[in-house]
């Protein structure tokens, strides 16, 4: 279907291709800040696929059956901004004129929810990399679901510091693994890394180390145009492997004294070298941000077929829609990632009566989630039978084997979750990963990304807290939940039973614009009041146990599996006359956007606080107040049986009602 | 000198194995959790490594000549305490038969600080692959610096997981680069993992991948001695590339219903597996932890051994002390690693006079510490030029080239505090990683080990806030404090200007039992008053503007860069008659650990409170009581020039003014 456009004058290439690297130049120069060394190396192939291969179309940049780009070198920023504008996108020069500048469409580096047309945000290195391997696996399920719809692939650049970076490692044995033929990165080869030569920091065999995980490699000169070509025709003929293609490049190629060298990767050239880099290249010095004619018209041109070729697939669907009408459906739930209008009402009613972990009833509550929901897929990192994840009656996704709902990330905590948001990026798909709460560690900056670019990315975190027992300190999870919480834009819910099971399960499905986590026990957890309801649930912090007789001495706040702990202990202490409220906090980030007079009803001003919540209590300070008293756990766990580790804790309910007999005098 | 010890009988090898198996067995068994598949899987070759190979001195754990052993594979824990009881280490049967309990020496993974002979604490995998890559690292510049004082190897068993984890990726990559011959790893090729057959995630050609790291491999039959022994002689006799065995063998060898199974991975055999196991090897089913005689001779026989080599080292120590005088002071150095008593002054006067970021500020004291502590190593993820951590003077370590001080990690930040945790553990040297404050995030898993395990391991992050700039919220760290500072056992500086950023380094030489950070800024910082002392800072909190005239109105508390904000606005308020005080809290772990009564003199009672730090405020309520105010940044940051990003968020110093004024009243 897809046929790439004809080559253009050797002489009109380089006119473009100096076009993209001035730009970039100018861009930086005017920002005084930036990279221009990846846009100068990388000009060459960049402009031929992105002029000739990359199907597209800089009208709609939503197109279902686009190929999806990734600079993961996001350093690179001003290549990709320089090549949108060109390409047509809603992105003027005068957007490249605020690069780096307050509020504008250029950041430092890109930004997906920001720009059209930049498909991932990246940056921080390896995230690209592992992000486009999720794309390219999204990208086959949705082929399998939806055959003969779609024909696209994914294409990427990445750089020295992408390879060296675990989480690529973790993502690029995984697409060979999974036979990811759909995926086509250019490895910016230009032996040159920040800080001087690549030599003195990684020597490997790169080409050998992907043929081991089951890439096809291809190795060329990344500036010569007819070599260029050839590669990508082959990446675009290999169907069953993903494809590495070596360009071997000189950063700041075009910069007579910077070229080779580590001062052109960071830093702006200057006026000096960009002048002299200018006239060496035939370029007018003096009209920055100059875009030939020709240049002009060749995009333009090129836009052209582009839009045709999207009016093609439209009728194509149009077709392929009256051809599948058992599909439509998926097809329209999958594009709008549909739930039902009543989700947290059919969720709650799955939640088993049994008193079970959290982990056993999030489970039991998933799988009935899966059935309503097409978009919901996913897996975990080696862990499900322990995290109870894996969908009943889904298959795997295995090698060519794309139409399952089971993903088996193996023990990569950090690509699980990068490609949860390549997946996300993609379209069609809600992903979710899951594993021990104490190996969120390991997928932090992936987590970190999918908050800054309001990707639904679901994440569950099973066996959290010290109450996992013999396992010992080494997975305890002490400061996890505290620190996973500082992450802006990330939604943290840690339910205490299955009507909180229910609400956190429907309010990840129902965020569109951030990561959810599920933060559960391996530990049964006590049986709550049935009085309250799902919908209570779902504000993120509700009364639980409601104090009589007037207004409570002590409210407890506390979370998951600590909340029947505070219920025990209020037991106790009505029994002593005491009035004592329970208040159950399964998200804070959510009870923080209810208004101001709910929360007031929640939490009275009158009367003590106490936080329980089994991790570190400093940020719970807040919530008590200074009359307050916070119990966690403050130091690491230990090697014991839970209920052990309880008592040495001073997490039983005695125990816990004991500090707040002192602490109400 | 070394030379491994003769081969037993096949009789009393399979007898010695199975003790190993069923002491691991038992114990599990006993705490009714555990893993036995891999104490089952890898009896064969750890006996063999152990009995023959292994150069230690289960008398002293702490004869630095000794071999160095790391079971990546924490969760086989019960393989290395048997083999610790069985060699001779302070670990008895009832040790073993309190696995996973309360207060015992056997937790659930093994724990470095915490059982003699542990060299390494491990269980969250990948860390201890990267750690004995640090270790191996840290014999060669031991090596480098005493020629001819040491000989020694580090061993590794790794797993399936450790293999897939991206910092064992990083390491890899590394070792070969480096060309660390000392490295002699043994993988457990047992095709399964905890949920199902290996071949559902990981299908990639692990030969070949170490291959093109530079490693040399080896594939044997892991449960055949002659070929065990045979490649354990080819290992030794390799020292240009880091070694991996790989050792085909089947997880629960012995059990005749779980042999080969995912079920043996996690969970005990159980009663009727364990005694149908006993049965088929011959075993005493009513004997749990049975040692044979033969076999307790055939360990204290090797004791004996042993135990004389380190005698004869010891000779060989005295002959080298005596014949390499100009050597002497710093062996002792390293293995102290000690710093001369008045290090805080030194460093202090070291502290240049000029406004600067505290990154080149602790950068030039850097320079000094290095030179007044021949422990102290390190290097950064490629962004030397930007955390000015480099050692000028000092040669680069590169393969064959084991003298400088300066390390270049490459783009592996994971791989990077891995292996200064490796070097920590090794013993000689005080490593120090450098890069980023927000790529903290991918070292995370490292930074908890070093923690836990009471690790000098000093990281130094810089580019610390929104006040980065330019390069935009990909950069920008936000919760990244607050984040680290919720890991127990972890001291966080944060310095305003050259006293506090010599209190840093002072104090994260000096700390012996845990990891500090250094976070740094990139942007100038102001001037501060001179009247306070380097002995002030070093209590992690002191004043240092002091109110006049009665007790305070306000007092700011801010660390770093806000620092400067809050004199400034002092300056304000005092000119509008507010008595005010600013207290300067480099290090709130340090403070912490002052007496009450310090900190209520910095802290006092009177007044309103208004904590200032670029970054999450919600655990500064707690600092600042109920009437006080947090000011910092609770969203992600932006792309644009650091004085405009001040002012859009509300730090400038007219803006805290404001602020102070509305709570003041």
């Amino acid at each position: 279907m897809f046929k790439p456009a004809a080559a253009p004058s050797p002489d009109l290439a380089r006119l473009a291709v100096n076009t993209i690297k001035f730009l970039s130049i100018d861009a930086i120069e005017k920002a005084n800040s930036g990279h221009p060394g990846l846009p100068m190396g990388a000009a060459d192939y960049a402009f031929i696929l992105w002029s000739r291969y990359l199907k597209h179309d800089p009208r709609d940049p939503h197109w279902p059956d686009r190929d999806r780009f990734v600079l993961s070198a996001g350093h690179g920023s001003m290549l990709l901004y320089s090549l949108l504008h060109l390409a047509g996108y809603d992105l003027t020069v005068d957007d490249l004129k605020n690069f780096r500048q307050w509020g504008s469409r250029t950041p430092g580096h890109p930004e997906a929810h920001l720009t059209p047309g930049v498909e991932c945000t990246t940056g921080p290195l390896g995230q690209g990399f592992a992000n486009g391997v999720g794309m390219a696996l999204a990208a086959k399920m949705a082929e399998a679901r939806l055959p003969g719809l779609f024909n696209h692939r994914i294409w990427g650049i990445v750089s020295d510091g992408d390879l060296m970076e675990g989480v690529a490692s973790e993502a690029a044995s995984l697409a060979g693994h999974l036979g990811l033929g759909n995926l086509k990165y250019l490895y910016d080869d230009n032996k040159i890394t920040l800080d001087g030569n690549l030599d003195e920091s990684m020597s490997e065999d790169v080409a050998q180390r992907f043929q081991a995980y089951g890439w096809r490699t291809l190795a060329i000169d990344g500036h010569d145009h007819a070599e260029i070509a050839a590669a990508l025709d082959a990446a675009c003929d290999e169907h069953d492997r993903p494809t590495l293609i070596l360009c071997r490049t000189h950063i700041g190629n075009g910069a007579p004294n910077k070229h080779d060298t580590h001062k052109v990767h960071g830093e702006p050239l200057g006026k000096a070298e960009t002048e002299a880099t200018k006239r060496a290249n035939g370029w007018p010095v003096d009209s920055p941000f100059h875009v030939p004619d020709e240049v002009r018209a060749l995009w333009a041109g090129r836009a052209e077929e582009l839009v045709q070729m999207h009016q093609e697939w439209r009728t194509h669907e149009t077709r392929w829609i009256a051809s599948h009408p058992n599909l439509v459906d998926l097809y329209r739930a999958l594009s709008s990632k549909s739930a039902p209008k009543d989700l947290l009402a059919q969720l709650a009613a799955a939640a088993p009566a049994e008193l079970d972990a959290t982990r056993g009833l999030a489970g039991a509550i998933l799988q009935r989630a899966a059935a309503l929901v097409p978009s919901l897929v996913g897996g975990d990192a080696d862990l499900g039978g322990s995290t109870k994840t894996p969908l009943k009656g889904s298959a795997k996704v295995l090698r060519g084997e794309f139409a399952g709902k089971n993903l088996r990330f193996g023990i990569r905590e950090h690509a699980m979750t990068a490609l949860c948001n390549g997946m996300a990026l993609y379209g069609m798909f809600i992903p979710f990963g899951a594993t021990f709460l104490t190996f969120s560690d390991y997928s932090r900056p992936a987590l970190r990304l999918a908050a800054l670019s309001d990707l639904q990315n679901i994440q569950v975190f099973t066996h959290d807290s010290v109450f996992l027992g013999e396992d010992g300190p080494t997975h305890q999870s002490v400061e996890h939940i505290a620190a996973l919480r500082m992450i802006p834009n990330l939604d943290l819910w840690r339910p205490a039973d299955g009507r909180e099971c229910a609400a956190a399960w429907a309010a990840a499905i129902e965020r569109r614009n951030g990561p959810t986590l599920l933060v559960l026990s391996r530990q049964k957890v006590s049986a709550t009041p049935a009085t309250a309801t799902a919908s209570e649930a779902a504000r993120g912090g509700y009364v639980l146990l409601r104090e009589e007789g007037g207004p409570p001495d002590l409210t407890f706040l506390a979370t998951g599996s600590e909340v029947g702990v505070a219920l025990e202990a209020a037991k106790i202490l009505d029994g002593e006359g005491r009035r004592v409220r329970v208040v159950s906090l399964p998200c804070l980030e959510v009870f923080r956007r209810q208004d101001v007079a709910y929360q007031a009803t929640v939490l009275p001003r009158e009367g003590r606080r106490i936080s329980i919540e089994a991790g570190r209590t400093d940020a719970w300070r807040g919530w008590v107040g200074e009359g307050g008293l916070t119990i966690g756990v403050d130091r690491f766990g230990a090697s014991a049986p839970a209920q052990v580790i309880a008592k040495e804790f001073g997490l039983t309910a005695p125990q816990v009602a004991d500090r707040a007999r002192t602490l109400l005098g």
